[in-house]
């Protein structure tokens, strides 16, 4: 097992990657003792891990209940979070009750909101069990519901108390949902590491196999480049927002396509392009460096074109994105592999970089 | 004009006590300047100050909306909160903009959690315009709505980042709302300095004819007791509880009879009376202290006895209670005036602490 901090002063907390983590783990059994405990988690990732993470946690707790929710984006809703509320009180579950979320982000997300606004907040623990999450989705404290009017409208920075990474867990995910992992830790490289960039070009083939060394690895180096990134700058008014790298072109993909038609990482892996296309525009990045990422995207399996929709239909999806202020969008943009920053652009050369990237 | 201030480090805020802060206000007008604002708050009061409000604000603002909720406790609910968050996302208003919460404890409660979970967290204002809310529920941080199974039990810290309690304000306020406004004076008094509650018991009659100064003295001295204990504690891991005494007992009141029909200072009122008993049952009070605790209590036209209920109906509300630790509730008890502790109590003595104050 390799351990991680996540330095937030009193909110600092650990992050363990390593294989088996979910079958021995003296400091979440401690974690857990005399303590009310809910699992939240969707009926496919239940029935993996479901049962493993009750003998893991159970005898230790005071309770230990679970609570099964639908897979899928479409989850992270007022209805879905409601019954994660209904159910704790129903249970009479207490300010010292601990949720744990169990699953990728759209988990991670939808329990980590519960736990933030459950009698004003209690604690949680992170498990990802996909790579998207364990890359970076469970680090950081982000949680969020989507509105219909957009994605992660409603939610709250709260920081978990753990981080559990097992490696073992991505053995069971399908192609589909690695690749959208790999997105973020093509990001990860793209913002931050041009050699670390470069080492996950060269270590695709493995990592597209599943292999758990090569996937571990990946896990490790992408949470130090986030976790250094949040620690800088929790509640992201400045460096964090280049974590943002792609994302504002990728709401609007899952936005306008419905939420659950894309998987999140691929429609980062798009947004990535049409933003380092806008990067070229810009002036900013040199066309062979945005050559490579497209190169390197492809070469994970993701996609590297967005729906065939006009550059308008983009745009309106993205202007009451998160990162706007007072309607003028912002954009991070490349300088080079492993440098980014962030910018106000010209709705033009956004359509721009859209319509290069279409259909 | 009196300025107080919480001590959060740089959550850190001031508090503005005096008449005809909504007429001419530099500080606030400057931290609104080229935001969008948003004002909550409800028909009631939107009629008697919303025109103010947007005369002092709305030249300075980039836009100003009025968010309009119907009054009373039932708004502190989805609905409601739903109904303001797709608001803002309709108008596009970003991560820079402003919540301003004119009102009562209800809008402040209400207002304070919309902006505590729109897009993760925005700034917000809080402007009470009730004696209740002036002294007590605007400072300190504390936004929830009610759930069906409880009384604020979803919410968050999220504190101001100014609060204006304007004393003009409290012109207006029916006798039966400036009364449960003193339940919370008498409160401080009762948990924090004897010397206060004496100084209240004998401004009684002027603080309930509405007395401008007399009721500013006794805003500006409630803050402070309140913004101390804030500062120490401000998620309530440990001296802040103290400031639910009477809390316990008054939540059940008011979750027992349906939110609304028992305005909240009147169910603390009883419940002070409760605890104090209580506190006398336990041996930690002289029963002459209780006495005239109570008799103080009656002097501000506040109710003394709860619903003629039996105790286990008042139980059965108090066992979820956000104060409680696995079950056992734990109580907010008095040793002489001035000085409370928490403590958990066996049911039984809190049947009888009930029972004798029924009816």
């Amino acid at each position: 097992m390799q351990q991680l901090t996540v330095d937030l002063g009193d909110r600092s907390y650990p992050i363990q990657v390593g294989a088996g983590l979910l079958e021995e783990n003296p400091f979440f059994v401690d974690l857990v003792r005399d303590r009310s405990v809910a699992v939240v988690t969707d009926s496919h990732v239940d029935a993996l891990f479901g049962g493993r993470i009750e003998r893991l946690l159970g005898p230790a707790a005071h309770q230990l209940i679970r609570i099964v929710v639908p897979p899928g984006e479409a989850t992270k809703c007022w209805d879905a979070l409601d019954r994660i509320l209904d159910r704790l009180l129903v249970e009479r579950f207490d300010r010292q009750s601990l949720v744990v979320a169990l699953g990728g982000g759209v988990i991670g997300d939808l329990a980590g909101f519960a736990a933030a606004i459950y009698q004003r907040g209690v604690d949680f623990v992170q498990v990802p069990t996909t790579l998207l999450a364990q890359v970076d989705s469970s680090v950081g404290g982000k949680t969020a519901i989507n509105h219909p009017r957009g994605k992660n409208m409603v939610g709250a920075f709260h920081q978990p108390r753990l981080v559990v990474a097992d490696s073992g867990t991505l053995a069971s995910l399908p192609p589909r949902e690695l690749a959208a992992g790999l997105a973020e830790v093509i990001k990860h490289g793209a913002i931050a590491d041009a050699g670390y960039l470069d080492r996950v070009a060269e270590a695709m083939p493995r990592l597209r196999a599943g292999d758990g060394a090569a996937l571990a690895e990946a896990v490790v180096d992408s949470i130090r480049i986030k976790a250094g990134v949040v620690a800088q700058d929790e509640r992201e008014s400045g460096a964090r927002a280049l974590l943002n790298f792609g994302h504002t072109f990728g709401h609007a993909i899952e936005a306008g396509s419905g939420y659950g038609q894309w998987l999140h990482g691929e429609a980062v892996a798009v947004g990535m392009v049409m933003a380092a296309d806008l990067s070229v525009l810009l002036g900013d990045l040199a066309s062979a460096d945005r050559d490579r990422l497209r190169q390197v995207i492809a070469s994970a399996g993701l996609p590297v074109r967005g729906p065939s929709w006009p550059a308008a239909h983009y745009l309106s999806f993205m202007s009451i994105d998160k990162k706007a202020e007072r309607g003028t969008p912002k954009f991070i943009v490349l300088e080079a592999p492993g440098r980014a920053r962030v910018r106000k652009v010209d709705p033009g050369l956004v359509a721009l970089a859209i319509a290069a990237n279409t259909g």
